[in-house]
């Protein structure tokens, strides 16, 4: 951030009184310009045994698979952007159930969440950020083709709970491991 | 959002190529400016039978009770914000326990998010944002100088929990009422 959202002069990084973290505050009107994490969310979507999986048509992660996930809107409830974002990557129609798994990424100032989700119909398509849409198996999956950390821990949580039957909000902090790539 | 914050041109709203709402565009550098929901996250802190609340020495809601609670701040993890806002607030030290209440407030486009969590000393004080904290049963609670809704809700389905003796995840959305003000 160089420049001031609201007058457009210059801002410069400081520690506002009664703050304790440095801000881009404006040096004309000084409107402090708060920087805050974002909500990835998105839905695991049942078909009878098998799960909505999306290969990517977009970076980052091109090409690797994932489940139906995006960035939470404004003005829209997080069961509501899990609902928009399954249709938008996959054509599909679900019905919402409960919170299954919340990831914190701190490095990269992220939440992941991801709803258990049951599928309607089958009449689902790849969307734009989608080269494909397909069920799959939990033997089925590509697992060294997964794009998130996040998604594959989602994923192996699930074939956990669904093995021993019961099915639990999960929760885990995902850092990134020293000296490997960020995903 | 008048400005480009990164080159200092003026923005317009339009839906860019591929996408479905308006967003902020720089006419000049064409950076994207999207703005998304924020989460606040805080804790509902336990004494034995009482509970830590603060009465606010800010605005919003000035003088009214609320929970410790904040913004999650970039590059903290979601209950790492519950622990620094309780200590920032309150002065208190605290253990945290699991998620407890989810609440969806689009109409602000926020999330507020509330662990369960136990005090571990009586050595807490009011912190600069806060008048009082204070550790309150629930007939102690004074219900109706209560801030927020998703507190007054929190606080509900805690002792509705304690009585039957059963914690659960609490999800919900608030919306604003009609001919009411937001709270």
């Amino acid at each position: 951030m160089n420049y001031c959202s609201h007058c457009g002069a210059q801002v410069s990084l400081k520690i506002p009184a009664g703050d304790s973290l440095p801000r881009h505050v404006c040096d004309q009107c000084g409107t402090i310009h708060y920087q805050n994490p974002k909500v990835v969310v998105g839905a695991l979507v049942e078909w009878e045994e098998r799960i909505l999986m999306c290969r990517r048509a977009i970076e980052p992660r091109y090409g690797f698979w994932t489940l139906p996930a995006g960035f939470m809107e404004n003005n829209e409830t997080c069961g509501g952007a899990a609902l928009r974002e399954t249709f938008e990557e996959a054509g599909a129609r679900i019905a919402l159930g409960p919170m299954f798994s919340f990831v914190d990424l701190p490095h990269i100032s992220q939440i992941h969440i991801i709803y258990r989700a049951r599928l309607l119909d089958l009449d689902f398509q790849p969307g734009e950020e989608s080269l494909e849409a397909s069920l799959m198996t939990e033997q089925e999956i590509p697992w060294s083709e997964i794009a998130f950390r996040s998604v594959d821990y989602t994923l192996k949580c699930f074939f956990d709970d669904r093995r021993r039957g019961q099915f639990d909000l999960h929760t885990t902090s995902l850092v990134i491991p020293v000296g490997s790539l960020a995903k």
